[in-house]
Parts: C-alpha cells; structure tokens; sequence
C-alpha cells in the first residue's frame, strides 16, 4: 500500500481545477502548520493543504488523490495526541477548518448537524443558548470531525459516553470520492450493517467525515461539584471503585495523583493539597437530588478515608477546578521547562483500575520517573505524563509506556482509551485484538480504500 | 453467490464428525421446528439442524459450510420477526440453544459474559439476585444471541439504549471457521476499527456470535408507573414530544391507540378505557425524586390535556400493565381467531412521531384496515399489527405496510426500529440508504463472507 506518487505539477493543477486560489497551498509555513499534533511524534510535512469548502469538494480532492495515488491526511484542530494526523508519507493534508458551520438544529430531538470542521467548544457555546449541550469533551477545542475520527471521550464520558456514543449519522467521503449516509436520525434503527461505528474511531483511514448529526444533551438544571482527598493512592481508586458500584449517575469522576495535585496547587491555586484526589461532579435534574446524590458520594468517600471533602454548588468554584484539570498539561509543560512528553492513555474493567495505577507507580519507580498519574478514574482510563529531555530517559519513558500498555490488555483492558491508534499504539494492535482480528481490519482496509491513500502508516503494524 | 451445494451424505458425515450424536438431525420435525419465526414470512426447511455446545465446535461447523458451499443460518430463539432465522436457501440451521450457560459475572464492572443461547429472560432472573439487570427487553424471550444479532430494542430503550448499546465485547465465528475477539471489557476503547458494532446488527450474515459480555445496570432503587389517557391520538402523541423535551430521563413511554387501549381493557382486564394510552416508567435512585419525576410527567400530560392520570408505585399494578402490553400481541391472536398479521415496525426523529402516526392512521383508514397502533414512542418506533385472512386483505396490509414505511424513511426515520431487515425490509435498504452505502455493505459482506454462506437471502435486495 505504500507505493505513492509525489503531489506533481499534474496533480497540483488537477487539485487547483475543483478547489479556488485561497483554498490550496503549497507554502512551507502552511506545510508546517499541518506537520504535527500535540504529541511527542515527529512532524511530518506533507507537499500540500487544501482547505475544502463543501463536502463536494472534499469528494473531488478525493477523486483525484485516488486516480493518483496520493496520500490523504484530513486535519481537524491538530490537537490529537498520538500523532493520529501527521501526514507521515507526505501528499494532500486535508484541512476541514473552513467547514466549521452548524448546519441544522433539531431542537425537538436534541440533534445538531454540523460540519466537522466545528469546534466543540464552539459549538457548545451557541448550543448553551438552547439549554443544550455535546456531552463529551477531550479537552483541547478539538474539532467535532476530529473527535468523531479518534472516538474521543473525555471527563464526562462516565455518565455520557464517548464520541462514539454521541453521534446518530454521519455524511462520509469515500477513498474514490463517492458519498455516503451512514447512520439515521432515528435513535433506533436496526436497518442492516452498522457503517456508522465502522468510520467512527477509524482515524481517516476509511473515509473523510464531511457532516455528522450529533446526539445532544439537556444542560443539566443543577450541577454539583465535589474534591475528595484521600491518604494514599491506593483508598483513593478504590473509592472509586465503590462509587461506581453504588450504581450513582456522577457525571465526572477523575483521579489525580499525589505529585499532580501538589503541583497544580502551588501553580493554579487550587486548595487540592498533596495527596491523592478525586474530582467529581453530578448532574441533576432537581436541586433535591442532586444534594442527595452529593450526601451520598461523601460518605462513600468518607466510608473509604477520604481526609477531605469539599462539595459546592458554586460555579466558579467548580470551572476553576475544569480549567485546572483541563490545562494540566500546559501547566506541566510550563513547570517542566524544556521537556519533551510522553503520554500513557490506557484503560482497563473499573474493577482493575485500582490494580492498573498500583502497577503503573512501581513501573515508574522502577524505571526512575516522575509519578504524574491523571485519569477518567470513573472509565477506567488511566493517564501518565511522562518528562524527558535526554535520550536515555526518552527510552525508559518508552520502556514504562509500553509496559503499562501490556499490563493494561492483560487486565481486559486497551492500549488506548481515548487517544486512538495514530502511530504510537500501532505496535500493540496485535497483542490487543489477536491476529485474526487485525487481518480483518486490514481486510476493511482493504475493501473501503484499496491503494491505501487515507492516512497511511496510522492505526496498523508494519504498513 | 446463490451457488450452493445441498448437504450431501458426505457433508453429514464431515459434520458428525465434529459433532455428537445428538447434535445433529435431519428428522423432519426437527427442521419444521426451526423453520419459521413469529413473522408472517413462509416457513423454509433447512436440511439438517445442529445443536454446537461450543464455539470450536460452532467454527468446525462454519469451516465444514464454507469449504463446502453450505449455507448456514443461526438460530436463538425463534422470536424474530422478519422472518430473520427462516432458512430460505435450506442448507444447516445453527442452533445455538445448548449454549445457553452464564460464563462470568463480572460484578463489581456490572457486566456478565454468557453464551448467546441464553433467554435475556432467564438472564435477568439470575442477575436480579445480584442487584444487577441487562436492560434491552424486546418481549419474547429472545435469546441474547438473537438480540445481538437483530440489534433488538424494547420498551426501556429510551432510557438505557438498544442492544448495540449494552453490548461491550464477543467472540464471533467468522464463515472461514475462525474465531475472533471483538470490543473489550473497558468501556472506553479507540483502538482501531469498531468490529463490535459491525457483526452487532448483522442478522447473522458476517459471523456468528458465540460469546457475549454484556453491560448491565444497577436494578433502580425506586421505581413508579403511569397511565395516561388522552381524548385524541394527535394529544397523546404531542405530549410524548413534550415529556421528551422536558429532559426528564423517563425509563419508559409507549403509545397505545384507542381500539388496541379498549381490546386490552376489555380482555385483560386493566383499565385503560377506550382512549389513545400512553404508558410510562421511572426509575430513580431516591424515593424523593421518583416522587419529583412524576409529578412533572403529570404536569405535562395534563398541560397536554390528559383526561385520566394514574401513578403507581406498586409493584403488582406496574408488572400487571407490562404483561399486558408485552402479551398484547398474543391477546391479539387470540381475539382475532384465525388471521395471519402484517407486523410494521419503522422509527422516525422523536419531532416527527406525530407526522408519522397521522400518516399511518389515514393510511390504514384509506386501505380499509383496522387501526392497531402501539409504538415505543418515546424512541419515535412505531408498530402496526395488520390482521389479514384473504389474499385481498394481505395484499392491502402490504401496500399499508410500504407506504408507512416510505413515509418513515421521508420523514428521516428508518425501514426498522428494532425488528432487523431479515426478508420483509429488504427491499427498502436502497431507499433508505442509498445505492453506494448498500454498495459498501455489500463489499463488506463480501470481504468476510466471499462464498455468501451465512444465512443468505437476508438484509440485501435481490440475494
């Protein structure tokens, strides 16, 4: 599948035919733009962007790269996290950012259809005006077609799903530029095989996602929000364990490590002292229950040891404590002057968590690094930022990754939770799904893209 | 791919070879038992039932078709009902009846692995003692594998999802004999192409499902039931928009119309009067919002100009309206001696049920055919019972059918809510779909079934 041609004077001339002056680039600094995502993976350029207006231009773009047999890497926001939209063998980045529109609200069913281009946090900000909202949320403003493509997921994915669970229909361009529907308005539809899931999560490798109708939410009337701290790690997973038996509906539950709540203490200002902590939150439809389900999270937590509980209705309050969580990684970055980062995303059965993060801490230990454990604690999904400068310790950041990945499968668990295959989790494919699995998603591949131009080198081993 | 071979002596003797005695039968009792569901379709013959108690022995099976040009055609429980188990190119019926055995609870994950033989029926039964229960509730006691296959819903769907969206893993057969492990027991996972949710759904065409870990949920702490009454059906229908858009997380909402409210009073013995019905549930965790809940939901049907509201919280009240609307279909049979019936079952954008009841109505009314309407409406799925006796009668029921459905289809709904396509909807997969996504369907099944073994005749047009 590797055997491409270079973007040449020919095809520059095809692309330039369906796309105006302003939508295609050749420059370096657009090039560059578009070379790298936020993670520790090498950029890559690719030999030119095209910023596509409509889904028939996307076909188009589509049509000629398949003729020609030139790599197609579509572009969200770059905010992925392991190097899912690096052009890695060069030819067409495809750029929705000029599809960022809301296309239709369906207030009455709590659907929105949007271009992919969107950001969430965008789109939730003009949905706010209508009571509603997109539940998931990675953090980062990425982009919707990007969430949808990597099946993102996020804090509030215990209680509202992942991506995948948000998303009713899609429009999809195939790697011969035809056009398809996938999906139905319907929230129930049992009408033959299930393509929506199958271009869900697959990274632009089967197809370019131009329009997706997307599940939305109520805001929730009263919000509540909680900081439990405890003494030692190991109480604190396991309260959440016991929180997620008790069979409550908590809208976030989120683990931090010792070092990380010390840290962003001292940095942000938040109150989370050095130990152990969990944040929660819950969402409510009565202020009523919403105390209830609060008096009954505290003395789970307390019932475990918890040596501090901090519960307010207060909103400030609680959006500092997101702003925190969410920019912990900027923080991290501005604390570690000069590093470079890698970036465990692991998830295991809640019952494992607890034994996932023991392993995880000794693993650190034992390879001599930082112990900065963060996590979608309510989902089993256990995150690890790992500081390098040199070479020697990039390797042992590599080494504890990849130990922890393996433990993680062996638990029942995945080499990522949320983050996607891209290029870093490739080489665990395998061990992760077994080889008559991976054959056939090679063989999906194979059928919906037979030369292999949509984002090659993500997502399988040795492509 | 309709060149099959019949099951020759040579083929018997290569399936007993991987089989007991008493796992396999060519009586022709056998073969009639398993020759039709609970749909109007004709009953086929296959040629030989098995009865695997193992998926090697399910995959020796498939090895032994494939090689072999055999088709193959899955069997649960019999409860389909689009003639979706019926063996319409004759060849082996798989039974999967003796694998009905729970495998792992997995407690503290609320999740279960059990075999695909299990009655979800039966299923619940055992786990209730745990706290737990699997929510998709289709009526019969279909078989989990069965459920699986059809992506069957239920009434509780609008709280808790279909089956695709309780189902976290499987071991399939594919139709070359191997097994393959698909999903994970993490709730979150992005690790490459969703095959869960491509062999969910599937009718039994790509795979065949032999182990199933399931998502369960917490048995509700506190559980109340309400009949509503209406004057007229467009009000009753209104008022499901409105109980939707109010948020409210009602567990369920069903539609009954006036002639089937009266038919069940009257031979069951609930009293529902002679009015347009809508049922409802909620579960809550505190007894105090079970109680907040309702009065809402009462608020909105008298708003909506409900002339009768009745909430319960008794347990013999709400399980004695549940096996009447779960047996209607039997009080049907029995009440209308000697017809056959023409089931409907399409689903639409919760804003457009309305639309879509209206249109079915005028259209029973315009072909002379009685109105039995009942629908899980909070999900926009509607189900029309036609009784036929004459050929004239069917032919009528028939055009009713189609035309609702295109109808469905219009207003951006789906051809089938829960029922599946099997044979009756194939013909209506183009118009929902469109030519190029039935296309890729068609590549797909072609990618992992090349000799077009399993269960053949099912889901596409023109076999």
């Amino acid at each position: 599948m590797t055997q491409f041609n270079p973007v040449s004077d020919k095809v520059l001339v095809e692309l330039t035919a369906v796309l105006t002056p302003n939508q295609i680039s050749t420059a370096r600094a657009d090039r560059q733009q578009h070379a790298q995502d936020m993670s520790q993976h090498e950029p890559h350029l690719s030999e030119v962007v095209v910023w596509p207006s409509s889904s028939q231009q996307v076909a188009n773009v589509l049509r000629i790269a398949h003729a020609q047999r030139i790599p197609v890497t579509a572009w969200g926001a770059g905010s992925s996290l392991e190097g899912n939209s690096i052009p890695l063998f060069g030819g067409i980045t495809l750029s929705l950012a000029r599809m960022d529109q809301i296309i239709t609200l369906h207030a009455d069913d709590f659907q929105v259809t949007v271009q992919p281009g969107i950001g969430y946090k965008d789109l939730n900000a003009q949905l706010g005006r209508h009571g509603l909202f997109f539940a998931p949320d990675p953090g980062a403003n990425a982009s919707v077609g990007g969430m949808l493509a990597n099946n993102a997921a996020g804090s509030r994915t215990v209680k509202y799903g992942a991506t995948k669970d948000n998303v009713l229909a899609m429009e999809v361009v195939l790697a011969n530029g035809r056009l398809i529907q996938v999906g139905s308005r319907s929230v129930k539809q049992s009408a033959g095989y299930d393509l929506l899931h199958l271009f869900v999560g697959s990274e632009g490798t089967l197809g370019v996602i131009t329009q997706a109708t997307l599940r939305l939410v109520p805001l929730p009337a009263y919000i509540s929000s909680a900081v439990a701290t405890f003494a030692d790690v190991a109480t604190a997973v396991s309260a959440v364990v016991d929180l997620r038996a008790s069979g409550l509906d908590i809208a976030a539950l989120e683990f931090i490590d010792a070092a990380t709540s010390e840290l962003l203490s001292r940095e942000e200002g938040v109150d989370w002292g050095e130990n152990p902590t969990l944040l929660l939150e819950i969402h409510a439809a009565h202020a009523e229950t919403a105390g209830l389900d609060l008096t009954l999270v505290q003395e789970i937590c307390q019932g475990m040891g918890a040596i501090g509980f901090a519960a307010t209705t207060d909103t400030a309050v609680r959006q500092k404590m997101w702003h925190t969580r969410h920019h912990m990684f900027e923080t991290l970055r501005r604390v570690f002057v000069g590093h470079r980062w890698q970036l465990a995303d692991v998830a295991v059965p809640i019952s494992q968590f607890p034994a996932l993060v023991q392993f995880a801490r000794q693993t650190l230990q034992a390879h001599n690094l930082p112990e900065l454990l963060v996590g979608h604690a309510g989902d089993g999904n256990l995150h690890i930022a790992i500081p390098y400068k040199d070479e020697a310790t990039r390797q042992r950041a590599n080494l504890a990754n990849e130990a922890v990945v393996l433990h993680a499968i062996e638990l029942g668990g995945t080499a990522t939770g949320e983050h996607g295959v891209g290029i870093g989790k490739a080489k665990f494919m395998m061990r992760e799904h077994g080889e008559t699995a991976v054959t056939v998603m090679r063989q999906l591949k194979q059928t919906l893209d037979p030369h292999g131009i949509l984002n090659p080198g993500k997502i399988f081993p040795n492509p």
